[in-house]
């Protein structure tokens, strides 16, 4: 931690704040410019997180040098994760695909979708029983009858499953069922759920906020963490900017800046972050030439009658198409599909 | 609704989407220009809202014309909405201001600010239980023993109190001791919050979330009136910008516009949306003046050494003296403080 | 400035930066921490600029203590700068109101319009004759015939005047004819009309970018005064956010900081920030409230026929009586009108 | 166009918005639903763009339906443009590398660049002869002597040349020595500029504007088309977002919505959008990915010496690996390089 104080501080204001560093049990060090004096902090910054020094008098800016998240940082653990979902392996050589419905809406539907993500080569089935969605009069999902069905298909192609959870009731009923949990973006802040997550002991997939900076979504990772659970899978899925040709921006460089700050895994959703489905293949492809993990693409078997986010959603034929086509790509990127 | 065919569209795309219509029980009326047609329905639109239109052949844009929210809706209830909390009415004549420490930190801290903000004419008393914290290395809430000391706080100086929730159990906890229920920017579309405050009867403070268009805010307030719990005052508290200079950017044209839309009263808070003591005082000052229903305004005996946002926090004497400030522009605007 | 290490830099690399920084002529002073190694600069980091320390081995980031701006910087100048234009004073005492039509179209409209705004208590002519308009298809401004019919209204009236310039031939044609030159939103960093502006002697009107930042902006100001011209004021006109109730996000925050990081005047335009005629009286209040020196409002003889932004023009009734209605509120800011 | 009528609009407001659109020469459809009634325009809706409908009484909102943009709208021409730069062609086949300095600084400079480049694979020598900076203090280009270098450079190896201008002087200088004018992001809406660069005849790269709207950005390379040029090329370098881990956020999805909606060639610039040398290698994959015509990637000799953002150029070597690892993934894309 840097203290920057204002030009010709008072020497009596540049005591106080090293009294304060030094009462905390720390030490400083001085480097007096030729208008500014710059105070550095040496040791753990934790013991003046509440000294508030921003607002001791003369005192211009503080400058943090150290990130706040520890387990999720690359510098405390250079080698990648690589996750456990089901019997599949996120963060390794092989690119992922989470495929489904954006809601679940029948036994029909789910298997149909199962069978055909499976077909194309789909690593894990993804399906909404906990629909977060911005007006209470739109279709909320099936709850626990909705994670029942996707235990069922996948049991019956050994697809692994993944469902949002949106309150700890939900969590409770989930780990019942499913393999592996999703926070929703609109929950990524939502700190009382992150906790109950990381208790749950099973895969966290943390989708980004619309709104949260990198550095707030590593911060995010580090309260299901700091539970005890290791096992997190990042999900860059747009961000909310002005423009309006697409529902989200889909911040891209999101790939490098996490595989150079994280050793955690990230995968993308194009589907969401564009809400239009003929830009879901460019970005598919873009996704994995950026070096992501993998891609969360939805599916259904009739987008036009889907219960939630058709408009964005493939039909088999063009997701087996898609599947198809990154083939030789994801060799082109040394990874495996 | 109107749907917007691409030029040129086929008549057997047309006739498609007559047919989707009609089949749904609904009547449309077309419109036939040079290059385009558009295709108006008319009656009750949520019939359609899993139809998909917007991927049916040859649609080129699907345009609503109604709101989704209806309770908190202006046009379906022109009259200003008053809400009581505590003895005082939020959104009437009387400028209503609620101020106290970002958290509840120890009996003495908030008892004091309690007197101190009673003395300069506050009405409501603020303070965090529940503290929702980008990093979970920091202070994250007295929980259930700050309730009681806001109670205790509440109950010897007569001021109504409000306590943020960020979850079914601190619902539970909060409406045995608070007269408001907070429902913090974060947790704004946390839908399964949004529901179980409308349940609980207590009034609620909605606060707009960082990245929260206007007519998402309603729709998060439908949610809660959905339930039966017609009682929320929204506060604007800034949004996520490009601008650094603040820690976000106030919006004030959201009161304008709120009052349009809106019968519900709205609150402004500049500390959190500035993040610095010293932009309080004219924001205060403009959010008076733009119209808002009131103010929530961080105080606390020591800002130096707050455990939660003390360099927006105002000092006891600063805070007195905003109040004195304010009252001849509160008469201006034909309120009463 | 100030240059953070890695955690565990090799000494080679710090021993590097510390040669580049001695070898500039300037002085350092190492901070050694647990983790990591801090250097600051003594002396005019001027000279460091074309350094790329960044990129230097082992460098985390390069923290920049002291503002690029110097001349627009409230710390070289203490004291509130007033601008005069024509005989009217911007940033002293009195409010100043600059109203008029977004686009000069004929005569009658411009002097009608001059009338109606001296009645009610404007003090300077607003009226664009060189229009920057998103399509080319869109009314582009009557130019040099514009800017005669403005100097006519200008003399007819006593009121002072100000025009858009988007191009050195519109400065040389403007300096003959009006009191103030007006440097657009999308031409704030327009550097090459900048240093023109500043060479014209005018004062200059300079309105803050789409998506400038506070500082970006004060350094637009820094280009024209490093001409020689020490007359700027800055205008505030919205920022462009992801809200869509409004046209841009009006940051009233940007006053006050302003008034604290810089001696320049600054006034507010609603008009241009709302896009909505009803949300321009609350928002003229608010930003008097804030602290703004003044504000520049559309006008309009009949809004319904304007040929560029009639949506937000006010008609002269409301523009009279929105003059009355600030009046008590301008005496309870201590200021006149 | 479209008119939403207010709920329950009085027929008299009705019939004057209709007599407004018949007045004008076109024809009109009425749409009456429930609680709305809609009015659907028939004819060049040219024709009612002063008509100010938005603020007749009763009307809820004008919905436009058509793009204002015509020549670079792929509707009224579906076929790719491809554009001739030197002997180069941009938006055919071969996947295009403009690469070279952020800013000109010496002979040695440009002309080893050119060699390296050219070795490399690129086909286009960028340099920057008049700088755009933030600040007025940062080195502002060696401008025709710059565009001289760059001249000799390109006449030495063969490549073409693109060069930024920021004034019609320098436009007037440019079309004297290089193959290309950029018109830069800040710029984009320079709508003088735009004109004078339509009018060089020099084929255009027109960058995006930090927070233009891709509808904006169609609309900047109208104002070139409409001067007789159909030269425009597009180049995406990151739109302005709150995310501060990389300098902008480059907008990808920017590359099929462009396709879709438009003829015109697009390319992406990573260096710029990033600001940070390691983020390059990944997002210049992504963008070919994307399905991106080009890419512009900046290189320099001595990247820790560069006279303007050297954090982010590529070494040679860099650059030359760079080049080698595209060439499978351009296969894989059915192009060439």
């Amino acid at each position: 931690m840097i203290i920057v104080m204002k030009p010709n501080a008072k020497q009596s204001s540049i005591d106080a704040v090293l009294n304060i560093i030094h009462s905390s049990g720390l030490d400083s060090h001085i480097s007096t410019g030729k208008e500014i004096t710059i105070i550095g902090v040496i040791g753990d910054k934790a013991k003046l997180k509440d000294a508030n020094l921003e607002i001791a008098d003369d005192v211009e800016k503080i400058v943090t040098v150290t990130e706040s998240y520890k387990l999720s940082n690359r510098k405390f653990r250079p080698d990648n994760s690589v996750i456990k979902v089901g019997n599949t392996m996120i963060g390794g050589k092989e690119l992922i695909i989470m495929s489904g419905p954006c809601a679940v809406e029948d036994e029909n539907q789910v298997m149909e979708t199962a069978l055909a993500i499976k077909k194309a080569g789909a690593q894990i089935l993804r399906g909404g029983a906990y629909k977060p969605r911005t007006s209470p009069y739109s279709f909320q999902g099936l709850e626990e009858d909705g994670l029942k069905l996707m235990k069922a298909a996948g049991d019956a192609t050994g697809l692994a499953t993944v469902c949002e959870v949106t309150s700890l009731s939900a969590i409770e009923n989930a780990v019942k069922y499913v393999d592996m949990l999703q926070i929703g973006a609109r929950n990524m802040q939502n700190f009382y759920l992150l906790k109950e997550a990381g208790k749950s002991g099973l895969p966290i997939l943390l989708k980004r906020g619309l709104s949260a900076t990198i550095d707030e979504w590593l911060n995010a990772a580090e309260y299901i963490m700091a539970e005890g659970n290791p096992n997190v899978v990042l999900c860059e899925r747009g961000i909310r900017t002005f423009e309006t040709a697409t529902r989200n921006t889909l911040d891209l460089s999101a790939v490098p800046v996490i595989k150079e700050k994280s050793h955690l895994p990230i995968i993308v959703d194009p589907s969401h972050a564009t809400g239009v489905r003929s830009y879901v293949k460019p970005l598919t492809k873009a996704a994995i030439a950026a070096g992501a993990d993998g891609l969360m693409i939805e599916t259904h078997p009739n987008p036009a009658r889907a219960l939630s986010d058709g408009p964005q959603s493939l039909t088999f034929p063009e997701f087996e198409q898609l599947c198809e086509e990154i083939r030789p790509l994801v060799q082109v990127m040394n990874k495996t599909f």
